[in-house]
């Protein structure tokens, strides 16, 4: 077997092998998918491959591999690379504790609940609120899902779903709703989509025609989820006014804060989410809005007893030591649990709130820089609005999902493109919180530079953005 | 915002304390659960905490949290530390791709894939197959459970529940088939625990009984969950005889192999497994018996329209460019997914298939000199069985409970206690591939020792594990 020092070494030189990468290539040599196998030696044989030619494939994957923590990866609703995150997650890996019992992970379990009382706190949830680390922002409002199911319907765990249960969110909301419902037995069919106002929030008095619709109709309205940025926009439900509603027909009500709902951490921006202490639940992934490596995703429960109920398990073998408070396991999705918590928490510690708080308001003003530079420039036409970090625009009306691919297979950016009511548009979102001004004018300069040098888009005006 | 190479500096200082703590303290010094806060500066606060001050609040937490990588460390179905699997997972916290699509992800798509199409070949499955990378071994049985109820009731993904499904595991499966059941609004009370032989194998017979009387009394028969490696003994149901029945009465069969499933990589202990490739699903945790870290679990399936009809989803703002072979998004349960892919990968390169298997049949060799040791010496009762690396025993007739919290609460040894039918002892698992022959019996003698000097405990003869 080898040896973990010699295996340090070979990860600080590719280490440095990536960095020299991100500066010179910001994006990756792309390999086409069909050519990935002839291109790159992923085979796994029966024999060993070691020294040399082992550091070799590994150098061919790292430089082909996709660059999310560089100034020209604007993709994805997460992107950059916060240093001390990443010193958390390195040590996670080393440490590799799992997170069920107190005799396993130790003070890891004091790391994630102190992130967790800490956020209730920001959330202003009461003293009966606790939480948990779900794998993401999918599981997150799942777990939300089959808690809002077992309070309505407590008999549920036992003897299965025997109600005509009905759920609510925004036609703006994440694809995840729809999978959660056919996961839980709810099916996809008993979601309620709400309207949306012209700028992408719910419309409550929407919500509220189709909840006393389904009451009439014999339904049991169960669990509202409202979101805190929509994936595309970027956008807020009310959820102060969606919660006086689901206060009124007594409806879970879940706010899913995976993209923006870290915005707790800005005064400035706070607002956004007034009524959210009003919620019995809430999600926000730092892995998004505060850069910790991928994934870092939390869910807050307003009455832990809801969690308990849902989640709890006996299991002999497992819970040997210290109480309920310190074994981790008995609010889980999981049993085996990595360490999500440790990369947020070095974080969060060295910078303070204060530091995320920064974070955060940066991002809103690398938003605002985007906006006025499109909002300035005639080849340009916006389509998002304000109080999001999302900037959806196209460009001399070029077709977005030619433009936003043409720019990935020639390596120039990495972007991609969103619809929202009848328009398709490039999103351009500022989540990077390394990333300054310059970046982000030179995002522009990229795109409007690649566009001169291909004059056959031009001619492609919005053909297939029409047909989505 | 901080320097990613200082951080880089930071991490090799801080990996320098952790591998020296490890040789000099292979159990961790302990701080007791109720005094963390007060033992260690825990707390985020708005400041920042930055320089010496952070440094040592780290150093103090890693010298603190328990060491799973040492040689006593035997408490939990994972342990040691595979350095060519750390590299390859410190170099996913660096990288931070999604695997979600081709775009994002790139190569380490096909690192994935390559894993999953080999695991497939070993398994026997045919060219149909496919799978993915669950967050543990609970999602993978969740998982597994989804595609059996949405095949057996296709309309339940859209109408939700509406037929009487009943499911199947043995009484000493894992805890996650009655979560897991409650999860997908089936129901902890429909699940049917089918009775185990001796040696906490499931009895086949049993199970045709059951499903029957099911049948007869108007159930449908959706599943059944065989294990290989029960979590306690370590036991493997008879999967061959399973999938008769199975067949028969055309129930989905998962085989649950998060503990022992490993064994697919070796000719010696393969036929545990007789006739998995007659399974519609099976998983392994290569973070269990192949020391990868946490969490990575493999779920593979059979026919992959399953797994793409249960988990896939459409969204445009996500799948852009590539074809779905290629974006695995689709048939995950998450969306942001971390890479746990490339840890295996970088293990399974470089040792070769050979070198896992060699790995697999350490861990049995070890199993056999504990059980020798266990054996031949008049002060232990064993308690577990061949076919197995689980060593269930007790010494000298001391509680066992008692024992293993001293042995925890003195940083003697860390090891656990399980319970099969009416006996409770301490179960001892060689699944720490770095351990030898020394190791083991090290561990022996570090409880005898301890016992030796504790007279108090010889009084504590089997007094609360009866109340178990």
């Amino acid at each position: 077997m080898s040896d973990i020092n010699s295996d340090l070494i070979l990860f600080n030189e590719l280490v440095e092998v990536l960095i020299s990468e991100e500066s010179k290539n910001p994006v990756a040599e792309r390999i086409d998918s069909h050519k990935l196998y002839e291109s790159l030696d992923l085979s796994l044989n029966d024999s060993p491959m070691i020294g040399d030619e082992f550091k070799k494939v590994l150098k061919d994957v790292i430089v082909s591999t996709p660059k999310t923590a560089t100034n020209l990866f604007f993709n994805q609703l997460f992107g950059g690379r916060q240093s001390k995150a990443v010193l958390g997650d390195l040590l996670a890996v080393m440490l590799n504790n799992s997170m069920y019992t107190y005799k396993v992970a130790g003070p890891q379990v004091g790391i994630e609940q102190e992130i967790i009382r800490k956020s209730c706190d920001l959330v202003g949830y009461g003293s009966q609120s606790n939480g948990t680390f779900p794998t993401g922002g999918s599981m997150s409002n799942y777990m939300a899902l089959v808690m809002a199911r077992d309070s309505k319907d407590p008999e549920c765990r036992f003897n299965g779903i025997s109600k005509s249960l009905v759920i609510y969110t925004s036609e703006a909301s994440h694809y995840s709703n729809a999978k959660n419902a056919s996961f839980a037995g709810i099916g996809k069919n008993n979601i309620r989509y709400i309207s949306t106002d012209d700028e992408g929030r719910m419309i409550p008095e929407k919500l509220e025609e189709q909840i006393i619709d389904d009451i009439d109709n014999g339904f049991i309205p169960t669990y509202v989820n409202a979101t805190a940025g929509t994936t595309v926009l970027g956008a807020f439900d009310p959820i102060d006014m969606i919660a006086d509603i689901a206060d009124k027909y007594k409806v879970w009500l879940h706010v899913d804060g995976a993209y923006s709902g870290s915005v707790i951490f800005s005064a400035k921006n706070k607002h956004l989410l007034k009524g959210i202490h009003r919620s019995n639940s809430f999600s926000y992934n730092a892995h998004k809005m505060l850069g910790t490596p991928m994934t870092c995703s939390i869910i807050l429960v307003n009455d832990k007893k809801q969690l308990h109920d849902s989640f709890s398990n006996e299991a002999d073998y497992l819970y040997q030591t210290d109480g309920d408070d310190f074994n981790l396991g008995k609010t889980s999705f999981q049993c085996g649990r990595r360490n999500d918590a440790l990369k947020f928490w070095t974080l969060w510690k060295s910078v303070g709130t204060k530091g995320l708080e920064q974070m955060i308001d940066h991002q809103f003003e690398l938003a605002k820089i985007a906006k006025d530079y499109v909002r300035n420039n005639s080849d340009y036409t916006l389509y998002s609005f304000d109080d999001s970090i999302s900037i959806c625009f196209n460009y001399k009306n070029i077709d977005p999902v030619t433009l936003c691919t043409a720019l990935y297979e020639h390596q120039a950016t990495v972007v991609g493109f969103g619809s929202f009511k009848k328009s398709t548009f490039i999103r351009l979102v500022t989540i990077n919180a390394n990333n300054t001004k310059k970046d982000i004018l030179n995002f522009f300069k990229v795109l409007e530079d690649f566009v001169a040098n291909s004059p056959e888009l031009v001619t492609e005006e919005m053909i297939s953005s029409e047909l989505i």
